[in-house]
């Protein structure tokens, strides 16, 4: 059933919150209507639990508008524009990502449900920006889809791992060390 | 002041099995007394509180020793072998880890303290490996700490966001695609 659009945005919202605070596994219907100024019932005729609702949220409701990283007229200040832009999704979203990190290991159908429906927009935009870089004559050979995995790789492992700053020297420093010579190898172009 | 070395054995497993199943900010001292059998006050008078405790358990009782990766003849079964090794490690240890995550993110003393104490061996043997390699003649260029940087983030995003089977396959795929690539290029050799 639906709900009155502000009721539901603020039953979100809590969800959203809680999920950052607490986590999903210790998150409860309870505490979301608390937060939400609803009643459990009201929560419970839109989504049948926590799981859908959360599942609901990630799927839906998460603001995934980003504008793709700019031409800077260069393969390497697109690059550098790219690793900025995932560190900034990141530093926006990793609270929530976070709250389900411990569920989508743990909580077998939660993480089939997320990987099956979340949208995982390319935040980085390598298929386009390895476009124009083959169209100037540059060197960047390979797949779209590694250049991502790698971009993404190396933030959440500077996030979460090194505990360091996401700042432009570190995605300066990952373009000039791993990313260029790693298109170049794939384009077959000697260093 | 020390406790009998069977009595801090187990409150420290309990301190383990407690950070993988509920986390850090949801861990209590009552839960982990109750868990190893001991009363608080005995907790409290060898630790000064569950911060402590999580420290000293990740800083001095993790179990540490992982043989290094061994020699396969070849930079590329070398590069396979490290790969796995990491996969292993983290396959063994994610939960306590995972554990970790939002109070690292949302506890900046505890995060302090643990990247300072905690022993961050390398388990990929990225050094020992470039050195061999080198030895052979093989194009094995560039920075073991950042060669193992790569391999640690690659095998955490592929467990955390793509949440797919750390195999054998994986492990080729990383060395084909993008390590063995990035090394011929750190090494200024031609693709």
């Amino acid at each position: 059933m639906r709900l009155d659009p502000a009721r539901e945005r603020a039953i979100l919202d809590a969800t959203r919150e809680l999920l950052s605070e607490v986590g999903f596994d210790r998150m409860s219907i309870d505490q979301i209507a608390r937060r939400a100024s609803a009643s459990k019932a009201t929560i419970y005729r839109r989504w049948p639990g926590k799981e859908a609702l959360v599942v609901d949220l990630v799927c839906n409701h998460l603001e995934n508008e980003t504008a793709p990283p700019p031409d800077t007229g260069s393969l390497r200040g697109d690059l550098v524009e790219a690793v900025t832009a995932f560190c900034e999704a990141l530093e926006r979203r990793h609270g929530v990502i976070l709250g389900l990190f411990p569920a989508l290991l743990g909580n077998p159908s939660l993480a089939a449900a997320l990987r099956e429906h979340a949208p995982r927009p390319d935040l980085t935009g390598s298929a386009p920006l390895l476009a124009r870089a083959r169209k100037r004559g540059e060197a960047a050979g390979g797949d779209p889809s590694r250049l991502r995995v790698l971009i993404e790789s190396l933030v959440w492992h500077r996030l979460l791992i090194g505990g360091r700053p996401l700042d432009r020297a570190f995605a300066e420093d990952a373009v000039d060390t791993v990313l260029l010579p790693l298109l170049r190898s794939w384009s077959g172009t000697p260093a």
